[in-house]
């Protein structure tokens, strides 16, 4: 109904949205983030006093950064989920992983709030970690983005698989194929911060941790590319 | 379908409701409200005993002021989602801005909650707040309520952005932007009580929180005159 | 579509169902459900020792009895809201008290959960409440069932009275009507209940209990005889 | 409207799917649902230094096998009310319990989830368990799929109990019964394996934990066996 009141902005007019009515999948995936998103802060402080509401105050930066994370896991479910819709036994198994891996991702992301603000204002939060164990905890963060983005990669291998099924046209085989190496550039970056990071420390703890950051940044440079390619590709099928 | 059964007591003819079926963006908010309104006194006190049950009822009063300004905030998103429906990349990113805010809304909320409470019933809640720091906790209150007005200010802003895209009719577009200045409202009356209790709260913390609270008065003859010019100019798009 | 497929089973056909696709506000107050539904035995114990998990089991058939009641009054809503759906100002203050009393519903029965499963197993869970405080824990559980009555009675008022922008038509108008008054029996018990309890009392606490309790009984004659009233008169709406 | 786009991957077009739009008993089961998957490992350690979050990781192939239990159970009411709906006082009753069990299951999940951590990575995590308990664990595990199995049964019942209001064709009702007969092996299994246990239990706890576990995978062989007799049965229908 609303695709005849008018053009969504953000849809493609040469793909079928096939689950544009969440499924209850959906809903069950969407229930879990909004758990996460709130316990991410939740129990963090228990402010009694007005001290405790100040500290509490000052996770608010890194607690953005944390919910912005999740919400990117999210919006590559959503999208997924609006094309091909979720309904196969082989996407359920996937979309049960994916649900445990963000549940997953919250523990060390309160870990990194907690981590961040302390940074950032010098709170008096607990939070212990030795500058010898931060290359661990980038193997750490970097084990589970790769996983996230795989099981991802999965969900359009699967789609790509019952494409025939799914009635794919040539423009949405190609997106789905596009998908397929977008997602290989997102879980390589990860996958490459693990390896370069557990060599240079058996050296020095300190370029690992600043090396297996720095590669992170290689993301830029390889989505700009592939966008490009995208958009040049995808102009062959108007 | 409902539309055509009755027209919808609080939609006005004019508008086309572009998001009437909710999307997931908004299943996710109303997820992360739902959690947000019922952490807002778990956990409070953990009623073993009878004595603590009577405690626990002594919340009820205070809480009801606490449950309104969620829903109050709820609404907002609830009546602009409906009007242009949610997706699109911006509104998403501000929208997890929003999310973020309410979960942050939710225990200066608690803190207000047992601060009430107290007042009311004189109860025995260990809540520690000196007099002195009163003209702070309204500066911290306002700061959430400015910004949640402002992201709501933004999402407006989007809207307005984007008519051509949304194919906004005039009625639309004349509604869009009195939205705007309804919400200018909205966001100036927090700031304008933050910056006349910093600086009366240099004489005087007694004065400061008084006139800082009473400041939000305001709202309700700036809201009456927007609602009559609304109201009037509305009347030419008849 | 689904009224195309097959009359729905708990449907009259007389009545026009305009709230048949759940709103944002029926969500919001699902979420809030569910929540307290699992909390409701969440945290009660901790069981990390197996002696721990058969503790907890004793709790299912207390937590039988106290879910139930949650089923109970999310029912109610539903009933209401799947005929004239919810959209409404006054519709959503009333929705939110009623949220607020449900949250402050979970909490007593978290108490009754425990302290049923004491009386059924002898368990150590630690519950403490004199026989003279049970006259008291009558007139909580009195009130809140009250409360919640009250609103939902407002609920069928309200919409009483915005009938003609409703388009009820005259079985609607009847069956509205009958809801109330079957509203104004559910609401008026628990009061009956709450002033004999206060009343006896005064002589005798154990006698305070046992009639407090009795008295619901009466819902069965009466809903019996409401029933039968509701049928005979909608018959002539054939 | 899928429908008309697709045939849905897993759907059987002999069927017609009275309940594709999610009703809001669904909704608040799913609510429970994601509610309960997140709060299993939720709590369970509070990893405020990098020691506490290695451990926390070593939770997650455990937690991967906890979920799929409680995902597998979900799917089963995702096949139940997809084709027949939710919406009777029964099956709001049958619901009720269903939901009670979900919650109930999530306890000995996390129980598990612990113990299973502890023997794969021997890590500090507290739980206490003699050998001579674990026959027990196993007829407490057994209790619980027992419980929701029936319950599922029951849900299948019902359905054919009212078949005619549902309009069940001639496929469906062939259908129901043979999913009901599914449901016998899925909750019979459980019931021999307590069975078993406790009559073992008399003269080996461990023989009787090694074969109560073992019993389970019966189910492979059975479901082959009733799978193959549906597919050779429903060819019947075509």
């Amino acid at each position: 109904m609303r695709n005849e009141l008018l053009k969504n902005r953000n849809h493609d007019p040469r793909i079928t949205y096939r689950g544009e009515n969440a499924t209850r999948l959906d809903n069950l995936t969407d229930a879990v983030f909004g758990i996460a998103i709130t316990l991410l802060i939740f129990n963090l402080t228990n402010p009694n006093s007005f001290a405790d509401l100040l500290t509490f105050t000052k996770t608010l930066p890194a607690f953005l950064i944390s919910i912005s994370f999740l919400v990117l896991i999210w919006n590559e479910h959503l999208a997924f989920s609006e094309i091909y819709s979720m309904n196969d036994t082989w996407l359920t198994i996937l979309n049960t992983i994916f649900i445990a891996l963000v549940i997953f991702f919250v523990y060390p992301l309160r870990f990194l709030t907690l981590f961040l603000t302390n940074n950032f204002f010098n709170t008096d939060i607990d939070v212990s970690i030795n500058g010898d164990q931060v290359p661990y905890l980038m193997v750490y963060f970097g084990f589970v983005a790769f996983a996230l983005y795989f099981v991802l990669y999965l969900f359009y291998q699967r789609a790509d698989k019952t494409k025939q099924e799914l009635n794919l046209n040539t423009f949405e085989e190609f997106y789905t194929k596009q998908q397929k190496s977008r997602l290989l550039i997102m879980l390589s970056m990860p996958l490459l911060s693990i390896i370069i990071t557990l060599i240079i420390n058996e050296f020095s703890f300190i370029w690992a941790s600043v090396i297996g950051g720095v590669i992170y940044n290689l993301y830029i440079p390889l989505i700009i590319i592939w966008n490009k390619k995208f958009k040049k590709k995808s102009q062959l099928h108007e």
